[in-house]
């Protein structure tokens, strides 16, 4: 089974690496760019089992690991 | 216009940061866990205007900027 976690700075916490992407995007020339915003995508392998339970545990690992919940907000895609 | 850019690691290249997380994972006692790759989203806010012209544009971003295109591989979705 398959776990996809998306991670995102909450709107309004700085985002200095979006902010880094979006002037380069205009040095090179492309217009247009009003905001970037850079997360993590985390997949993970899962060993096959319930669907629900695996999503209740890649919850925990955000919670505990892979998302800092004071700055971050994160979204679990099982598949 | 919103576009996501996904930016994963091409498959057979080393994910050192994945390891990380796969170990740091079974150390914290979650088990099950068979491999772990982290990638980058980036999210653009663009002028609005046309769809397909907006995700050319995005591709030559990726292209030339958003990803190393030897060793990663990049998802584009417009929104």
């Amino acid at each position: 089974m398959k776990a996809v976690v998306h991670v995102m700075l909450k709107p309004g916490v700085l985002d200095p690496q979006g902010e880094a992407v979006r002037h380069a995007l205009g040095a090179l020339g492309f217009g247009g760019v009003e905001g970037v915003r850079q997360g993590k995508v985390i997949e993970l392998d899962l060993a096959d089992g319930d669907t629900a339970e695996a999503e209740a545990q890649v919850r925990r690992m955000c919670e505990k690991l892979l998302a800092n919940t004071v700055i971050e907000s994160y979204r679990i895609e099982i598949a």
